[in-house]
């Protein structure tokens, strides 16, 4: 059966004030009405149910993750006792899937991430789980196209095209970090390369035999935490096994050393909604190329990106390039350029003990 | 005996959104712990007390008024059915003072400026009072030594120098209107003119026999309402007379044209408070620059003037020669030298029918 893993652990900061250490990215909405983890729930509608879904979260965000996702099946939020990245993280879905469903097809796919539009994204799932049901050993990748010479994602490097796809598929080559200016450039510029956006297809029985080859540390782990599904030991073994695990991405336990590995090209457009520079990739602009949101009134103003809430008036006079962030306990101004120093921001709250803000 | 009358009819949106319809200026705070109106309150006492002190306000700002000055006798606490100007405005508390004293010296002053240090404020209003005693015909005015070409205020031109004051005191020439940029420079560069900045000494009765001699428009209405003090008809009457007074400032209705007029020259600092510019000139700047009121954390940012409230953070990252004002339900963000168009905000906001933010 076809089962969707969302991956939901992420605590950034870089969305801060309206992103906290209790309130992290996914659960916000940076386009239409649904939060990021909503939109990735409903993705896969129809053809994966609530029932299917799985939620990998922690205990810090169980609650918000339930209040958003009331239709999801409690027991299949699972709560990793710390971030360990994703092959410990799937790892963990793995093993709760073959617990209930052996033949369990596997969509992995990180919360916080914009989709569109929706139907292309499951004719690509659709694709994927196809292969996957001719080649039972398959690991899918989804790749997506460079629109620019990004230097912030992973690159896939496409191999040989197979034949018999209704969709692009390639094996995949060898995967890249993420890599300088000059090098993004000559991988844009290619063609034969793709985004890593982090998005898999597999059955769940595969990806843990690859683990149990490839990660024998964690597989080991896992063997142990797999005993204990559905007696009392599993909150004590869970505690004890899953800080134990190294903390390493499944791209680098897994992807990097596995046989078939295959790559789909994403037909769909995607948006890693990495800092507010989304905000104007995802919603249109007015005829300033402001993106505002809320209750806005910019005078003389363009080139800003404004976020309140439908009660609270934010005005802008003659200001260019800004990104506006109101929320009920704090207010940003920041130059568009200058985003990237949000760290530094978060470490200054940090020095002058204001964790409240946080 | 001494009095001291408070214009306090403003109405402005310069400093929009902490100032609004129903919360001018004069209710603010721009440095220190009192509102201005406070402030010109406090700024006589002891030699004025509170049993002397007169406001002239209008009934939409008569609670926050009470609110602010407990200690004013509320009969003293005059409203305005509509705002006149000036001359109409010191012509009615004229002749209050003038029922209850005869022998009334009034010190006008409007509520919305700071004066430091206070005890100068206070010296300079005794010189004033001393040559109203010798010379009761006199109209004494505060004339401020320009700092720099502004072409927002009126200027007085001094002429000859009087002997036997303690503080430089001089006829007055004549009274120039807000200059060009030009004229401005002459003005400040000749050392003969001063800042008109409407703070006035005189009698009661003499500013009444001066209305009855250059503005016999309005000296006629306030001898009907006059006769009404005390009386039932009160009301009645001001809502009849006051209303169909001339629109008109004293300097340009009495001051140009009598006899007696003399200007003091000021031994102490004044500021209009004119804009979001003042909250830099009275208070201290941290070491980049920024002037900040509240709780603020800027990163990176220079030359800004940032107001909020103890418990909303507003933080600040690379931007340079910002307003930013946040208020419970409004918060304004405008680049410093183009703080003008608030004028046209306010408009934009009519125009879209925000009326609850005005």
């Amino acid at each position: 059966m076809r089962h969707v893993v969302i991956m939901a652990g992420g605590s950034g900061t870089r969305f801060w004030p309206e992103s906290r250490r209790q309130l992290p990215k996914q659960f916000l909405k940076f386009a239409g009405d649904q939060t990021l983890i909503q939109q990735a729930a409903s993705r896969c509608c129809p053809a994966i149910s609530a029932e299917q879904t799985w939620i990998v979260t922690n205990a810090n965000h169980a609650a918000e993750t339930t209040r958003q996702l009331p239709q999801v099946p409690k027991h299949q939020i699972l709560l990793e006792p710390c971030g360990r990245n994703t092959a410990p993280c799937i790892g963990l879905a793995a093993i709760q899937l073959l617990a209930i469903d052996p033949e369990a097809v596997m969509l992995v796919t990180p919360a916080d991430h914009v989709i569109n539009p929706t139907a292309m994204f499951q004719q690509a799932v659709n694709q994927a789980m196809e292969l996957v049901a001719r080649e039972p050993g398959a690991l899918v990748l989804f790749g997506v196209e460079p629109t620019y010479p990004a230097t912030g994602f992973g690159y896939i490097h496409r191999g040989e095209q197979l034949a018999d796809t209704s969709w692009p598929t390639f094996q995949v080559k060898s995967f890249q970090e993420k890599p300088n200016q000059l090098t993004a450039a000559r991988y844009s510029a290619s063609g034969e390369y793709y985004w890593n956006c982090g998005i898999f297809v597999w059955r769940a029985q595969t990806i843990l035999d690859a683990l149990s080859k490839y990660a024998p540390e964690i597989f080991e782990r896992l063997q142990r935490l797999r005993a204990a599904i559905g007696t009392p030991g599993w909150s004590q073994a869970l505690e004890t096994e899953f800080p134990a695990m190294p903390s390493i991405s499944i791209d680098y336990a897994v992807l990097e050393h596995a046989a078939s590995v295959y790559v789909l090209e994403a037909p769909f457009d995607w948006d890693d909604v990495g800092s507010w520079h989304a905000m104007a990739r995802l919603n249109p602009a007015d005829r300033d190329g402001n993106t505002l949101d809320g209750m806005v009134c910019p005078v003389e103003s363009s080139g800003c990106i404004v976020r309140t809430s439908a009660d609270h008036l934010v005005a802008m006079i003659g200001v260019k390039d800004l990104i506006i962030v109101h929320t009920p306990t704090a207010t940003l101004v920041a130059d568009k350029r200058d985003e990237g120093s949000i760290k530094q921001l978060i470490a200054e709250l940090e020095r002058r003990n204001l964790q409240s803000y946080l």
